[in-house]
Order: structure tokens, then C-alpha cells, then sequence
């Protein structure tokens, strides 16, 4: 399919080019690749693009970014380095490049400042914010955004009517320490991934984030990071046990129209079809949006896979662009109407 | 269907009956009915066995229990009052109910016996134990299964031929206060649970437990813990990026040989026919095995729902008695045939 | 869920009373109920409508109807009156009832003065029409709408912009002697309703009907009589082996973009939520419409299996009323905001 | 997946190489090649399953065969020439080979007896029939296979315990000149197989095949001729409506118990991921069997997409050969054990 959008695609600063290539050793089959492939924007990403049918691309900065830099000072210059940066950078395709903002989020107020920044001034379509901002004097503590303190970021967000894609962070500190050493392999997409952006989303979820703010867009990847699996045991729990203890009072909607109504899953680093098509049952096309999580996963894994996955042809084009279309409002880009 | 198996289902010593009563008020909509339902054995558990059509049940001890219990010594001395009370109580209904052994986790060679004490002296079916051991002098320690530390346990239990289910714990102490505090209705089945088991499990995987003891059989319940959910993007990361990267020392066949050859999956506490039609895709029927998760569910719910839920005939009966008449060598019970 | 929209619906006219008792005593279980259910229109079946939360229901004359008067004269007076009548009698309940036309389909010319009289005069919503017009002296022939001659029809309907519904008819003459009769079971919904929509609609497909009128709309129910479960198999077969030797002469675009261009499903007496999931993968939610058969099949039946049904709650909003609502630019009726 | 098992694999005979040259160029895209490869045994086959991982293949005559054939002696005489030269052929490959007797089916007694012959002297492994036989001085009768009269028959296939499988027959005589002479793309396997075998495996159901012969078992192709799709459509109309009115006489099962105890499916010619996920749903892995449909569908295709296709691994080895070596009691053959 021509034309398709994508939204979970990281770059980095180019200052930091040795520090990418150093940190893809960690991880990356090949680190020079993945390295020269997160530091560019509008070169071998546009052929990409090209090469895969990729019309439209919203471009955020790598993990582990901003929320991994624990002094607040250094975080909040480094974010706004870093949106002014692809400001200017994606100014040469503005038909094939959006952004979306970075964000410290030490202070919520801030956050909302430099959000409302980046979308009024330089026009990005929303952000896109790593799973806890690391803080703390050794960086051990976790700040979380799904207490009454971040009120006044989603009200901003929510008035600039812009999405909020909540990505994962590795575990940092006691959590890694304690969970995560000793089975290594399972940091990052086999499994910490999902197991943050779960909680912390459902903690969103539960603790009223979503009921203060109605109109607030949510967006994660990798098919919903479980969540679709559990919707009818959530369900289950929730309305039959622990509203009647209590839950009521922040949770008002029932965990399906909150799925139905603020958020959103993309197919980031999942490319399974059996998956894709559960959640075409307990999610539904309207809120599923196609990715590719590049430069960790393949264009060529990710647009082969979609291209030819056995969904139908209306879902296909929902899912691989116009959902995307709508909820970012995306001006008119290659082949988008094809 | 009739002569319907199940496996996850909960008991309480009588000795603890206040405190079970105290327990239940902090999660059970109807305290005192849940204490009753988890204190009894031999009269309205087979009445509701009678009722829904549960043929044979294996019974094991409720969470919080052993797992719980910080100081060795006593959990130990806790276990095997809790298998002899056990084995003493269901003499009374060999034909309707079977046990699995309780164990202390704070020392793999003490759980190993008493684990061969349950199953050749009382003919226990194999383990139930709760996900981590709390240990330390103020029980924020947790002790995992998955080193090689723990290869006498596994190395016995293949010996005996006896499946181990590894069932959820809530999180305590340090994992508690961190994540699971300021969000606390997410703590067991809407979230903790899966998070911790599926954990567990996957560090049992590629710490390379199955591949060491290659017949060990293990259960988990609520379908999986979100696993089957991740099966591809879990497969995906481990062939094509962690293998290369050295996983391969420890674990050499793929996920889904793991599942093909190692792990069940039963339905306690997940009674989802689109999650279970998605598990007939990703798991097979072969692997899969009816469950409540009594008295946390109710008979009622599970068994009108499996009874009608729809799925073809041939795999009813196999997840409803047959796979685990197999997997466990069940004696004859009631309506075993029908 | 409140506000559903119902469209293959039937009702008889009162001056069949007789025949109408008489023919149900051929196939229902309660003849006398189903006969009176049948000539009602504005009491029981607002009742029903009220008790299950159904909203607005299009009205289609029962079959045999029309298609099975092979005299042309006959056929086209009584649709005429058949649609007088029906105008003039839900006309008591604008915000409740709407109306498919009745056609005799003798003359393509003919039919669609008809249709146009009904859509222009009374607002109908399109037309429901059974699968083949039976003619000839002794009844034995059959007319299909698949050949060029009806392209004066479809020009018509596409022109009014006014959904088909292609409804099943019970085979007769030579067809039934030498195919049903030795398995009398099966006539009806168990398999010949089925097998003569799908011929006829594929008929449509590869004789190129949508290909001259690619606006055209055409509605079946039962969940696609068939055809989804083979699109696979359609598919390969039309591109690969049929498209080489001279179907794409009539037939330029694939049997996927059909359905996701000119075909709908209505769920009419299929409640089966597997084959809905299966739907919602190869139709699409955006192509599925809630409908019950009605009273053939039971409001109570339709209405609990639908609000009920394991699906997520955005596709049960647009398949149980707003795709219709837009498909049929339904006038404001009740709860059909809620 | 090597030593995969397939079973509905067409030959033709040698002397009618002509014939069967001139019938390949009224459908295949290459009839040149579609007849060298319907006319070999034992070269270009055995290359196919070596290079394509099969290890094992049973042969059938091809269709339109002697059910086409309507003189009677004719017919009989050259089933017995099938079966003969096929026996002679594959005995140079027993560890690769086996056979489906084929036969005509114009009376009961004389199939018997050259079915008993075929299994008994040459040790085929069931008889391959396809649907219908013509008959009549032009041709234009058929006989079904479902009436009392073929008692005689079904109780030899199970007093020989061999599976008997239903294939499709192109329609011909009047049925098709009403039917399908103006649409006839959908000649085949786009429509009119399913339809024929549909009707006739329904018309044995509902006629008390199955119930007079309760362990006969019937395989069907191209993943169950629509069937599984309207399970649910089927049973409730039989259970609810048809039975009341007098079905129950011959037929006193459900259909859902008739495809779990009589009747198995194939995937020949349907390589549909999701349509197999379904049947694995309402049929169940351990009545599905893997087969192509050679030489009207490719090795290639047939064995590429089920190698890869996302289904759990339990189940892919039982549909790839499991299922088939029990069900046929199949020797052992080229990685039937890997």
C-alpha cells in the first residue's frame, strides 16, 4: 500500500553520534548501521520511505532520551535542543515529515510549556514521552504522569488538541536491579517494554487521568503492550470487584470505552498477524494505527509484513494511513490519497 | 460438560481462619463468603463441583502463603503442615479431588524433598508454588527460580514426573512502593500478577531451566499471563537480535518450541472466548487447560461460560478433562468417561 | 445496546392471512405466532423493538414473495399494492419504520419505475429483492439480475443512491427435484438460501455489473452466505487462473475490492460471534450490519447474542447502528444518539 | 516442516494423455505443463515433495473422472484400470506413496466389492469419489451417495476402516445450463465445488449416513466446502427448527458432533491463514489435514504458506502429518519423524 503513515520512528542528535554508536554496540546486531541510520533524517530514511511505500513519518527522539537524564536542568535544555533541532531539520519535507515534541518531565508545568511551544510555534503534531522520568539524586526514583499533579500538562495537551504517544523506557536503578539482571534477555522488547507501559497506562486509567481529561488521546505501540490480551479479566476485575471496593471514584468508564474513546495502539515492532487480527476484535480498526519502531525494526520487515497481511481492504487503509490522517491532521503528503 | 477438571483452585488451613477472614476484606466484594468458600473443603466445594459439572479438582494452598513467609524455617514448617493437612482432609474424596504439594522456596534442595515426601508418600499430582520467595531479614529480599541454583529442584521434579505450577504473588516492599502503591487497584489480576509470572517464566526460559531439564512441564494460569499475546514480537527479539547477541548459550530452541514442549496454559480467572480462540492459535488446544481460580471466581461463571463458549467440540472435551487426565494420570472420577 | 437498526425484517399482507398460516405451518415451530408476528407491523413489532432496543427497522416483504409469481402481470400489480400498502401503513411511525421496496422482476425497465416511484413518492430506503424472479409458463425458469439486460436497473438504483438487498428464495421446479428434495432438511437457511445469494451475487461480480456501476451498493445477510469464508480461495483463483483466461474482461478489480467497495453483510440469522470475529478480519466493520430475520428468527435471539457479543465497542456501535444510519441516511429516530 | 503428509493429489492415466492435455487447456494458465504433471508418477511428484519437505502423498484419479463417465459397464471398468495401473506404479515407492481407490459409483454393491479389492489386495488407504455420479441415457441424472440404498456401501468402508474422501464434480447436464452456463468463471473451485460437496455431505448428515454408520469417516477439501462458516447457522436451524418438525427421525446428533466424530477437512487449495485459524476454532487442529491439490495448486505455494503459516507448533505438526498417519495408519515414510 502507497502512502502509509508512520509513528513510532526514533532519531538521535548528532552530537550524541558517539554515544548512539556506543549504545547500539548494546544491542544492535550490526551498531554501525543502526547507528548511521538513527542520526539521519533526510537521507537514507526518505529512501526508505521510498523503497516501502512510506508516504508520512512522525519522527520522535530515540530511548533512552530524555527521561533517562536525571538532573532537571539538563533535561529540560536538552529537550528543547533536541525539538528545535528537528524543527529545522524536517523543514526540508515538510510532505513527509511531522514531529513530535520531546518532553522533560520533571515539572509538569513546564512539560506543558514546551509542548505548547513546539505545536504552536513549529507545528508538531504532539508527543511522544518515554515510560517515567528518571529523577532523584542517583537517578534512582521514578516520576510517573498519572497523578492529580500532572493535571495541568493534560489539560494543555488535551487544549491543543494533540496526541500523547507514551513509549517505553528500559528499567533503570532498583527496579533493574532487582527484576531485570539477572534474566538481561528480557530487557527492552521481549518483555520491560510492555511491562511499564501497561502499568503505567492502566495507572492513568485507574487513577482518573482519563475521566478529569475526556478528551485526551493516548497512543502506545507494539499492539497495546498486552493490554488487548487481558481486556475482559481487567473488565472482569474492575466493574465486579474493585469498583464496588472503591475504584468507582477516579474510574468511571469501564476499561473498553476508555480503549474505545482516549486510546490508541500501533503496530510498532509486532508484526504478527494473529495478533493484528485480535485486536481488530477487542480493540477495533478504527483505533489501531500502522508503525514500524525504525531504525529497531525494519522498513522491509515491517511494510512487507503490512502490505500483505490477510486484513481486509478497508481496515488496511484505515490502519495504514487514515486513522493517522484524522487523529494527527496531517496535510497532504505522497500518495496519500492513492 | 461434565466431569470438567480444574486445577487453580484455593484452600486456607483452619487454623488461619481469622486472618483469612481479615484477608478476604481487603479484595473480596463478600468477605465472610469468601472466607467460608476458601476454608472449606469437602462440603460446598463439591456441592458446587456437583452443580457445574466439576468432576475432579486439584486443590492448592491460597496466596498469600508460603512465598509469603520471609523466615526459612517457618515456611518450611508452614509447608508441611500444610501438605499433611492436605493429604488428611481429601482422603475423605479420592475420586473428586487431588493435590498439589506446597513448598517453601528459600532452599531448592528442602523444597526438592518435600516436594518427593508429597508425591510419593501422599500421591500429590506436583506443585503449586507462588511467583518469588520473599527472603531477608525484613522480607524485601525475593529469591527466583530460574538460576542455576535451582537446577536440584527442577532435577527432582522431572525425577518424580510431576508438572509445577507457578501461580502469582503480589509485589512487596521495594517493588511495591515503587510501582504499585500509588496505583494499587491494578495490583493482582488486573496487572501484577501476569507481570510477575510472565517474568518468571521468561527467566526460566533464557536463563536456559528448560533447556537443562527438558521435560519439565509448567502451568501457568489467566491464559497465559499475557504471553501468548507477545509470542512474535518475543520470538522476533530473540532469534533476530538476542541470539546473535549470546541468548543462545542458554536457551536454544525458540518460544514457541518452549510452548510447544514445556509450558501450559490454563483458564482460571480469564474467561474470554476471543482471548481463548486467539490462544487456540498461538498455544493449541493441546497445551491448554480449564480452570477457575476458586473462590477468587466463582464455579458459576467459569463453568456456564466454558460449557457454552464457542468452540468446537473435539477441543471442549481436551481443555475441559482430557489434557489434564493426561498431564496429571488423574484416577477415575465422576463423569471422567462421559 | 439502545438504538439498533434492523433491516432484513419481513412482514405479509393482511389479505394473505390464510396463505401466511398455511406456509408457516411448512417450517415454523409455532405457526400461529409466527403468522401473527408476520402480518403485524406497528404493535407486536414495536413492542419487540422497544424491549430489545431497537431503534429503526427497514421492512421488506416476506418470501416467497414477488420473485416466486412467475405471471408478470400478477408480479408487478402486487408489488404495486404491496408498497402502497406498506407506505401508507408505517407512515404511524416515521421515526420508527422504513421501508425496502418489493419488486417484480420480470422487466428491468419496469422494476425500476417501480423503484423509482417508491423512493421518489414514499421515501423508501432501496429495495429487497429475492434471489432469482421465477417465470415461464409452468414456473420453471428463472430470471438473474447478473446479465447486461438489467444494466437499465442498476443504473437506476445507483442513480435513487439507494442500497439492494439480494435476500435468499427457496428453490423450485427442476432445481428442487433434481438437488433438494431427496434432502428436504436443507432447503432454507441450513444451506440453500446460502448457495443460490452467493451464485447470484458472485454472478453480479464476474459478469461485471460493478464494474458498470461501481457505486452500486448490494446488501446479503447472513453474514455473507458463505462467500467470506472463501474470499482466500476466490481471490486466488480469479487473479491467477480465471483473470489469465478472460475474466478480466468483465471483472477489473479484485473480488476484496468488491467487498470493500459495493458489497455489505448483515448479520441476519447469524449469531455466531467466531464468524463475526472472522468477519470483522475479512469484511471489515466498516461493511458489517446488525439485522435479525425477524420473525424468523427472535428479537430476543438477535438483540442479547448482539449487545452481548465479544467485540469492542467502537465496531458494536457502527455495525449495530451507525454504519446503517449512514448507509440509509436514516432520519433521527429513537435513541439513535445513545 | 519436513515430512509433511497430503492426500488430495490428482494423477491421470497415460493413455489419455491427449484427452487430458486438451481438458488442461479449458482452465490452467500453462496446460502443457499442467498435463505433464498430472500424467507423472514418480519423477517431477517426488522432486516436488523433496525439494517442498512432503514425505508422503496419496494419489487419486483425477476429476471429471468416472463419476463423468454415465455409462455404467464403462465406468465400472475403468475405475478397475485406475486402480490397477496405480497400484502397479507407486509400488517403486512404498515409503512414499499410497493410493485412494477410485470408483464408480453407479451401484453400491459393485463400489463395495472394488473398494474391498483395492484395499484388501493392494492396500489403499480409502477410496477417493467425487461428488455425484452422472447417469441416465444423456448424462443428465446424478446419483447421490446419501439415500439407503448406498447402506450397502458405507457399511464396507467401515467394516474396512477406511476413510472415504468427498470430492468435488463439476456440475454438467441441466444444472449447469440453469445454473452456472452464464457465470461460468465460477465454475470450479471459485464456487461450484463447494456448493456440490456442501449439499451432499449435508444431504448424508441429514439423511442418516452417519448415524446408521457412526465410525465412518469422511474428509473433505478446501478447508470444509463453506461448511465451518455456518456451523452455528446449521445448528441452530436443525437443533431448533428442523428437529421439532421431524429431522430428529435420521438425524440424532448436532452437526458440531458429526464434525467431531465423522468428518475431517483439508486445506487443499485454501491457503488462508485466517480462514485456518477459524477452522481451528470451530473445527479443531485434530480434524484438519494438510494437502495441496496438486497439480491445480503449486508445491510451492501450498507448502511455503503452511511452513510459515502463524499457527502454534502442536498444531502444525498434527494438521502437516500427524492427524494423517493415524487417520490413515500410513507406513513409515521420509521424515515422518522429524
Amino acid at each position: 500500500m502507497l502512502g502509509k503513515v508512520v509513528l513510532e520512528e526514533a532519531f538521535a542528535l548528532p552530537r550524541f553520534a558517539e554515544k548512539t554508536r556506543w549504545w547500539a554496540s548494546m544491542f544492535a546486531v550490526n551498531p554501525d548501521q543502526h547507528a548511521r541510520e538513527m542520526l539521519d533524517i533526510n537521507d537514507i530514511r526518505i529512501q526508505y520511505m521510498d523503497k516501502y511505500g512510506v508516504g508520512y513519518q512522525i519522527l520522535s527522539y530515540s530511548a533512552p532520551g530524555v527521561q533517562d537524564v536525571f538532573d532537571r536542568k539538563e533535561a529540560e535544555a536538552l529537550a528543547t535542543e533536541i525539538n528545535d533541532y528537528l524543527a529545522s531539520t524536517i523543514k526540508a519535507h515538510p510532505d513527509r515529515f511531522g514531529a513530535f515534541a520531546t518532553l522533560s518531565m520533571h515539572d509538569p508545568r513546564q512539560a506543558a510549556d514546551e509542548l505548547r511551544r513546539c505545536v504552536t510555534q513549529y507545528g508538531f503534531k504532539g508527543a511522544l514521552v518515554n515510560d517515567t522520568q528518571r529523577t532523584g539524586a542517583d537517578g534512582d526514583d521514578m516520576i510517573f504522569y498519572d497523578s492529580a499533579d500532572w493535571d495541568v500538562f493534560w489539560s494543555t495537551v488535551t487544549e491543543l488538541d494533540v496526541p500523547f504517544y507514551l513509549h517505553p523506557r528500559n528499567p533503570t536503578g532498583t527496579m533493574y536491579e532487582k527484576l531485570w539482571a539477572a534474566r538481561k534477555w528480557l530487557v527492552g522488547p521481549p518483555l520491560s517494554f510492555a511491562q511499564g507501559v501497561s502499568l503505567h497506562l492502566l495507572g492513568m486509567v485507574t487513577n482518573g487521568v482519563f475521566d478529569r481529561h475526556p478528551t485526551l488521546q493516548v497512543v502506545i505501540g507494539h499492539l497495546g503492550e498486552h493490554l488487548p490480551f487481558d481486556l475482559w479479566r481487567i473488565n472482569h476485575w474492575f466493574e465486579d470487584v474493585k469498583k464496588p471496593l472503591g475504584l468507582k471514584e477516579t474510574c468511571k468508564k469501564t476499561i473498553r470505552e476508555y480503549f474505545a474513546q482516549n486510546i490508541w495502539i500501533t503496530t510498532s515492532g509486532h508484526f504478527s498477524t494473529p495478533t493484528l487480527h485480535f485486536c481488530l476484535t477487542e480493540v477495533g480498526a478504527d483505533r489501531i494505527l500502522f508503525s514500524i519502531d525504525y531504525p529497531f525494526e525494519k522498513f522491509e520487515d515491517a511494510c512487507e509484513w503490512y502490505d500483505n497481511a490477510e486484513i481486509n481492504e478497508v481496515d488496511r487503509r484505515k490502519i495504514g494511513k487514515d486513522n493517522a490522517r484524522k487523529l494527527f491532521k496531517l496535510p497532504a503528503f505522497k500518495d496519500c490519497d492513492v
